[in-house]
């Protein structure tokens, strides 16, 4: 069974796109106040913009808000990307956003939720509880995570910024962040772990590269947050030019026409990615 | 308008009982591996052991692993809560176990559901998005959050127990949990915000109450994951006696007769209690 990197990364090949299609239904955005509407808002979407998605990423909260008619919602949407998918010849990737964290019994019920019911492929985590909180999630490597590291959030630097202290004897100080790259980067034997890490903190972002060479980054923060894509691009892709999912959501949501900005911002970064690559 | 621990403290005095009866539905432990069969599992859970608890606290993936059914269950149950309530004349305060944590708008959609939707009094967040994260949810006093700091699990200790440098020039080293204690007690203007402590790690606990000398814990671990009553309610009371809720699910929904046990748990908390501030 190939891994979920490996499937990502066959289709960031299929569509020459780093672009994440984020699903976010907000209330405000929508015709009417409804998981109907909700539901209408993604699959237009979906519609518009498959051909230049790497992955879509619907996030949580947008459905659970709506409450039992919002996670039909969410399965429908779910399905529609499966269908327009096998319509392509080409699987898309959906990252559920989540930021789930549990242990136990407890994390297995959302990992089951989540990879059999919904039947999405990746859900972002967050690190707080540790190894065994993670577990349950990664046991198959086709199913990926992407665990907090680095937030866009000002707020990001309370607990993420702090200088741990590492090892005995010889020991060293890093960011909680770095800390937490380097875990994921131990962790990630079956390719299925990516770390997020905010397009809004390029510092950041180069030393996450320097820890977790390997791994993929979901950065969020280009356009609404005010990241600046050229600098997240350097300070993020691997060598191979791949390694970064940039996800996009009101910049593509409230576009007049959503799949002209998702073709534009695709093709930005793909500009920005050759031009990086060629030196 | 009441602050979240004064409503909990006059629940407390109400039942003289610092038991909080976890609600997780668990697939094994139900007849059938049906949301309706999860309902009528913690409907007869409420039912037994409302005179002895001073709070419930549903944990919400065991009902979103049913999808939209598990949320119309939980729903129901938390109705059941306040009827049984209104029923006894006294409010018992509904903790949502969701362990949430993101930011902005997000944040926003989850609280919404959680305090208006489902009319829940309080949720379990994470912290490692900082205080941004956890703003939305902290606006009403009435409305509570418990904040992970130290957690029950073996993996707690890969992050939550890192070192961590506070301070310029005089700076000094704590632990990881012990920031996040400083912190919530600072944040804590409303008298809403409170403290998840692991039961099972008792050195962590002395330390958390020194820092955060007026903060509610929620206190898992005891019977199931090892911890120790005594020791625990030793380490975690604050000085009035109070301070500490004492979770247990298996313990309890697993006795032959729920209410039997909870009433032996309760009195068992009182009477360490009673020994322990005589002294």
């Amino acid at each position: 069974m190939e891994s979920f990197f490996s499937f990502l990364e066959k289709r960031v090949d299929d569509c020459s796109s780093l672009l994440c299609i984020g699903l976010d239904p907000h209330i405000p955005d929508l015709k009417e106040p409804t998981a109907a509407s909700a539901r209408d808002f993604c699959l237009n979407l979906v519609k518009q913009t498959s051909r230049y998605a790497a992955a879509f990423k619907p996030n949580a909260a947008f459905f659970e808000v709506f409450g039992a008619d919002g996670w039909i919602a969410l399965k429908d949407v779910i399905d529609a990307i499966q269908e327009e998918s096998n319509r392509m010849g080409s699987m898309i990737p959906v990252i559920l956003d989540a930021k789930r964290g549990d242990i136990a019994s407890t994390a297995e019920a959302y990992a089951k939720y989540a990879f059999e019911n919904l039947d999405v492929d990746c859900i972002t985590l967050s690190p707080y509880l540790g190894k065994d909180s993670i577990e349950p999630f990664i046991q198959k490597s086709e199913k990926g995570v992407f665990l907090l590291c680095k937030t866009s959030n000002p707020g990001s630097g309370d607990l993420q910024d702090l200088m741990v202290t590492i090892g005995d004897g010889q020991s060293s100080m890093v960011y909680l962040y770095e800390h937490v790259a380097k875990l994921a980067q131990q962790w990630n034997t079956k390719n299925n772990i990516g770390l997020v890490v905010g397009a809004t903190h390029i510092e950041a972002m180069k030393r996450v590269r320097v820890v977790a060479p390997d791994l993929w980054f979901l950065a969020p923060g280009v356009g609404a947050q005010g990241g600046e894509l050229e600098s997240a691009l350097k300070a993020g892709l691997r060598k191979d030019g791949k390694g970064m999912l940039i996800p996009v959501s009101r910049g593509i949501a409230r576009a007049e026409k959503p799949g002209v900005a998702a073709a534009e911002m695709r093709d930005e970064i793909l500009q920005i990615k050759s031009e990086l690559t060629k030196h």
